[in-house]
């Protein structure tokens, strides 16, 4: 897998939201309609189980190339061999987290304010995640929202790959896009989806257009 | 620290019983009572916050030589360098952890039947925890008791170190050490006590008279 992960649409799951469904056949009916990373999330799962789960997807994600990152349990990304682990502001500090894995995985953490952002860009983290951008109910905690302008402005202060969560949609994912993310993330988008498949597809068709008028754009300018 | 372990007076930390009182603090009265060994336990605090008061209480027991286990949290243990981890049969299977902690810290694992006794016999693991040995509120899942003559059948089953928990208090502790067991793990009779201090002094000197004259029995023996 190395380290070149395709951000674009990264999933994060929440078993809470597939209502009566199989969390690893919805992960992959998403991967067919093209996420392109999934974050594994399970806040009350016995480890145990967690690291059965995630050795499962790990399986049967092996062929399409898509990583698996577990979030927050190194040791359970560690028993499971999962590509890398995205942790939080409240969750083992990043030094650790890597000195714990080692080089080789990847490790994403989240960022919720310009510091947290430019602490983070002095590390070899691999990448941030920006949250929220807008206000949401998934997550209960409540943290001040990037909006347009903070993407843009968080754009320019690090050269890392950038994703952000947290009200990430259909019919914003282009202006958000637009800021130079690298990619979002998306939970109820997709785990809620009546289709996840149909979903991540549709999401991911804007995401190569967009992709697709940038590089455009950059070429006229050379 | 090493292994050799004194396991008779086993403290298992549950910040929901400890009222309006640090959980540091607390565990260092109990140890100045006579705790031997400490396991935090902590089901629900973020990995961050669970690093700092590990780290913490580790600093804190460096002069009383008195080892602190991590319950399941192999990543914890590893960051806030802890003496071992304690699992159950939920957690990561044993040999996954022995991987990750290396050979010279200490595995604690739970057994709640013979079979999972007898598995756990053919491991390198440090020591057992057989549970529970009565019926308790402490913990929601409802096993089996081992009972006395459980424990008897157990000890008589391996040579590995065994605890016991769930249900032991000053009243039964000394038949219960009679059946053969390292200790006794205890939650709620030294954390829920108006005072740790005096409630670990008083099981400690039950514990040190019952060792004392299964001593004296075995001199007499030989």
């Amino acid at each position: 897998m190395g380290k070149s992960m395709d951000f674009s649409l990264y999933l994060v799951t929440d078993r809470g939201l597939i209502r009566d469904r199989a969390l690893v056949s919805l992960v992959l009916e998403a991967v067919r309609g093209g996420v392109s990373a999934v974050q594994l999330r399970e806040k009350s799962c016995p480890a145990g189980e967690f690291v059965q789960l995630a050795g499962n997807l790990k399986d049967r994600l092996a062929e399409s190339n898509v990583p698996l990152i577990i979030n927050d349990r190194v040791e359970v990304a560690l028993a499971a061999g999962a590509d890398g682990v995205h942790i939080g502001q409240e969750d083992i500090p990043y030094h650790q987290v890597r000195s714990m894995l080692g080089p080789n995985r990847i490790i994403g953490l989240s960022v919720n304010t310009y510091a947290q952002l430019m602490e983070a860009d002095r590390t070899d983290v691999d990448y941030l995640s920006l949250s929220p951008v807008y206000s949401t109910k998934t997550k209960k905690d409540t943290k001040e929202p990037f909006g347009l302008e903070g993407l843009r402005k968080a754009r320019s202060m690090t050269q890392k790959p950038l994703i952000t969560i947290g009200g990430v949609n259909k019919q914003n994912l282009a202006s958000i896009m637009a800021t130079g993310m690298d990619g979002v993330a998306l939970v109820s988008a997709i785990c809620a989806a009546d289709s996840p498949e149909d979903a991540a597809r549709e999401l991911a068709d804007i995401i190569r257009n967009i992709k697709r008028e940038q590089n455009h754009a950059v070429m006229q300018h050379q």
